[in-house]
């Protein structure tokens, strides 16, 4: 194993205080428990907060900062977080409007966050995010996984409470998004688990990995590598069958590596996707392209589309500022 | 090879396809000859070009926009634009001001863009950055290679142009960061250039090129690989050598990333720069950590240290917008 590490017991500690070194004025790391929030939590707002297993940078604290999560979770590498994080992190960032959780459907979060909430004596909410239409149960999961579509969701629900919408308004919100959201990706490797030390599957030189998860888990079968416009369509396939968007429906497209994909493929997916979506008389209205929700250095990609309608759009388009998604 | 492709021959097409698809509000790329342009040049400003192999995404072309390059010149993968291409991107953009090229020392594109100057009919200079400490003449170059500490000239050159600095002024600020500015990386895998099909080098599994360059060129050494503080130390010690900061001295501290290795790696960099730098009197006042300047999907990082002023400062903070640096 080849890692910028000191040791492994450390990797987290110290990557959260490059994290908070770099952007001190966005967000705030607090350790233990862990969470990373908002510098400045704006009062009246509903609070959202996210988490899960690290190794998915910049899910989730790539997204703290204005206009999207005010606290991320943050558990040791493809580990679910746990609910003393969950309740430091409400209790550090509610300012009297409820708090949102945001979960990827993994069968530890979800159990974890199901905790806190119960816990919590906050008025408080879940958006459960399963947006991979790989497979329907899985390694980690009982349903289908949260995957990247998990940005869409937070990106708009976090404008979404900026504009001042209740709590039950923003899990609304946040309901709607994920049923308008498919994703669906392959891997050309494997990824490596710093206190694993070793690839978390084996893998052919000629082979790829067709629906993995982001944590590696398999996904619909092995099979040789085919050409991008091949996978697109048949990634495509699956996603538009889930979504079964209207004839002339917008929709956003987010390109997203798994870490190791070089950006210059992500764009030529991107224009793979593009033809193919306008063949099928979808309008790609906003893009994505990026390395957003990663599996530490697995080669690969996933497609996510998320139908769009005018006020999605408007939110989508809303400013943002964290350190990882920032537009204005 | 396991790449998104179709063809090869198609893959640098396909690409800038996408990235316009994606960036159309920002740029548009423009074929045979190829460059992207941003899309609104302004009336009066001096037109900052850059452009290179490609390879190496975002940059170039991921600059382009508003603060930044008004246009880039994309060669293919590690292969120096030609002439022409830098011509008609000058025809292209140019509003009356002035061209400012701005290159990275290598000796393909030092001899274009040198070319392009000289047969260009619209004033113009040439900013020839070599920002990399680690060799002095190497495999592509004579003299030290120009890196990630590119980035960093172009946003604040291209910050110093929108506020209506003139050629020559634009041209100073750049030769004064790029004398400002110091990198060194390492490398802990090889990387594929689609058309070679196999990797540029082999590397045996507990080994690192020390000193890399962004095409996967010999540094100082080949060496097994180490702690990321004892990495980070001995990276700092060649940077601030050459750049002998006085005590006390502000600096710009770039975490980059060659493509391959995860985020939280890269913070984790960011950790361990900034406790050394700290320990040696040098304040970190500004951060940059991502894959900046990538070598495809190669695994390593470097680092880059800009000693800032405050006509620095306020230009680094300048507005930019563009499609892989955006803040307000």
């Amino acid at each position: 194993m080849k890692k910028f590490i000191n040791h492994v017991d450390q990797v987290l500690h110290e990557s959260l205080s490059g994290l908070q070194a770099a952007h001190a004025d966005i967000l705030t790391v607090h350790f233990d428990p862990t969470f990373v929030r908002r510098t400045a939590p704006r009062p009246g707002k509903v609070a959202l907060i996210s988490g899960g297993g690290t190794g998915h940078e910049p899910l989730h604290a790539g997204f703290v900062g204005k206009g999207m999560l005010d606290a991320a979770c943050t558990g040791q590498v493809f580990t679910s977080p746990t609910p003393d994080q969950m309740l430091a992190a409400a209790e550090s960032v509610h300012t009297g409007a409820g708090v949102l959780f945001i979960v990827k459907n993994y069968a530890g979060d979800s159990m974890n966050f199901q905790m806190a909430s119960e816990m919590l004596d906050i008025e408080n909410a879940i958006v459960m995010v399963n947006d991979d239409v790989a497979v329907q149960n899985s390694t980690h999961t009982t349903g289908r996984r949260g995957v990247a579509g998990t940005l869409v969701v937070e990106k708009i629900v976090g404008a979404a409470a900026e504009t001042g919408l209740d709590l039950a308004q923003c899990k609304a919100v946040g309901d709607r998004v994920n049923r308008a959201t498919a994703s669906m990706g392959v891997a050309f490797t494997s990824c490596t688990v710093p206190a694993a030390g070793r690839a978390t599957f084996d893998i052919d030189d000629d082979e790829m990995e067709f629906g993995v998860g982001i944590h590696g888990e398999p996904g619909r079968r092995r099979e040789p590598v085919r050409p991008a416009q091949a996978i697109v369509d048949e990634l495509l396939d699956c996603i538009l069958t889930d979504l079964n968007p209207a004839p002339g429906a917008n929709v956003l497209l987010h390109v997203n590596g798994f870490g190791a994909t070089p950006l210059m493929e992500l764009y030529l997916l991107h224009h793979c996707a593009g033809k193919t979506l306008a063949a099928r008389g979808v309008n790609v209205v906003r893009s994505l392209v990026g390395n957003y929700t990663t599996a530490l250095d697995m080669a690969g990609a996933s497609l996510t589309v998320t139908l769009m309608d005018p006020e999605l759009l408007q939110l989508w388009d809303a400013p943002v500022r964290t350190a990882s998604l920032n537009w204005s």
